[in-house]
């Protein structure tokens, strides 16, 4: 069974129901964590009664710098919200590790930018080094991958879709909202992930909300693929794609064919201006909600609140 | 003065000429060395004789892992190339360190690639810490920057253009060949970046052949826009476009319209078909040879000679 680990400004936390227990441990980083594992089970297995959780304050539990890379449309639903059709060529990006922020910390919102969006993600953490041409086969995955965290890739839409690189419209500052827990897994509580539900909500309305049976490349086989070009160490997260329910959705295929006849700057200027209608995109002062967890409890990640600022 | 910096598997070298002399230092990493600014000098000014240049293996003067980021379409005659017209939103993106390869090593093309490109850039070797919000004025370069090098951003455009994110096309092995020097710079050779030449040949027919006067957005500005989302630390590498003159370019205008109305699979494959009758794209036994310097050879960070082949 999968143990939940919080991390907080005085070190690492074993979490059991509504207590943590302190985990002895020198780890610094998230890797000499992972490292430190017999340390964790430790404390999982004490019986010191510990301290509520909730009079702690959770920082992220991936510790950066880190390498970030993030899957582009892995969501059956978030492929058609975006109007892909046909094959889609499984993709990566990169996120700059200076975007990942805490589970209650808020998303401050750049001045330029206008539209600010959510993404629900399910991230890995790895545990073992990845060399460029590793083979990762499904019942390999408990070697590789050593635990679970949610995460929200937060996305300036009208950055993202005018430069085209997805980089900098999801690096800037608190735009990686992760944790509150790094859920370390057990290989049994691998055959599990398939019913890992994640649900988003904005100002408690629901807007995002699918289990991994939705997802197109599943995480074997996108470690396979980042291995072609990637070397991934211990410590560092592989976001896995957001499911449907973003405030962007694609333009209807008509309005896209005629678009793409327009110079760049009128194209986005036309869909921008029809965006500027669109309610979903978050505001300063929303709350956001998430969590991923299995029907029955077992895989738990605990839920992410984050507040929506302007930048001051 | 410049002074350019060797790296081998026996150390660091100050290159004087056609002799280098042992920099007396403990550095192992690019940043340590950058650090240790004295010892480089001491073995430029030093009166021993040295050792000549031509009987070292150069190893890339940047030690990875670091972070590399890169600056698309930020030459006016790549931008013409590249089919752009108007104003492009100056974008970066990142390519995986574990691209970067020492200057005489061949690039390996991976089984799957059919279209292999060059790009000369000229690199920025990163000397202090460059945080979030840093704005970068001219007369500041000299503070966060602390010296050039060659590089070649190569490109698998088959990937790059048909998964729209160019992270994985720019990031297999040897994707990075750079070197051979670290030009480290003095503060009075910054007012010479505007005379920079980048010159790039494929067996010796000559492709790439622009100065820095055509770049759009330099140095200062660049990393000023970069830091609006990404920390930068010393030994970090910027890579800052590449001319006019790559293998890929853009089908004329109407032609582009007209495939902008086709599904993506069947654009990218009337695409692709012409791109096979193309012949400059990089082939198996190809010899690249690249250059960057200054007409008097103020600055001069060596030539670049890497062969292509096929993955074995």
């Amino acid at each position: 069974m999968s143990t939940n680990v919080l991390r907080t400004p005085d070190g690492w936390w074993a979490v059991r129901g509504e207590r943590a227990v302190r985990i002895e441990t020198k780890a610094v980083t998230t890797a000499e964590l992972i490292a430190d594992r017999d340390a964790v089970r430790q404390a999982a297995a004490s019986d010191d009664s510990g301290t509520p959780v909730a009079g702690l304050v959770a920082l992220p539990p991936v510790t950066t710098p880190c390498r970030v890379v993030a899957q582009m449309v892995n969501y059956r639903s978030h492929a058609k919200d975006s109007g892909f059709t046909g094959d889609i060529p499984p993709t990566f990006f990169r996120k700059a590790s200076g975007s990942v922020s805490g589970p209650h910390e808020p998303i401050v919102r750049p001045a330029h930018v206008r539209f600010l969006d959510y993404e629900v993600e399910l991230g890995l953490v790895m545990g073992a080094p990845l060399p460029v041409g590793t083979v990762v086969e499904e019942q390999d995955l408990p070697r590789y991958v050593a635990g679970l965290v949610l995460t929200n890739d937060v996305s300036a839409r009208d950055v993202q879709l005018t430069k085209t690189q997805f980089y900098e419209s999801k690096s800037y500052p608190t735009f990686t909202p992760t944790g509150p827990y790094l859920a370390l897994l057990e290989p049994e509580d691998f055959a599990r992930l398939i019913d890992l539900r994640l649900r988003l909500s904005v100002n408690g309305v629901p807007r995002q909300d699918r289990t991994l049976a939705d997802m197109i490349v599943r995480p074997a086989q996108a470690l396979t693929l980042l291995a072609r070009f990637q070397t991934l160490d211990p410590g560092d997260l592989l976001l896995t794609g957001t499911p449907g329910g973003t405030a962007l959705k694609a333009p209807p295929r008509p309005v896209e064919k005629i678009a793409a006849l327009l110079p760049p700057a009128l194209k986005w200027k036309a869909f921008f201006n029809g965006q500027a209608k669109n309610p979903l995109y978050l505001q300063n002062g929303d709350l956001v909600t998430a969590t991923i967890a299995t029907p029955d409890g077992r895989i738990d990640l605990g839920e992410q609140r984050t507040a929506v600022a302007d930048a001051t």
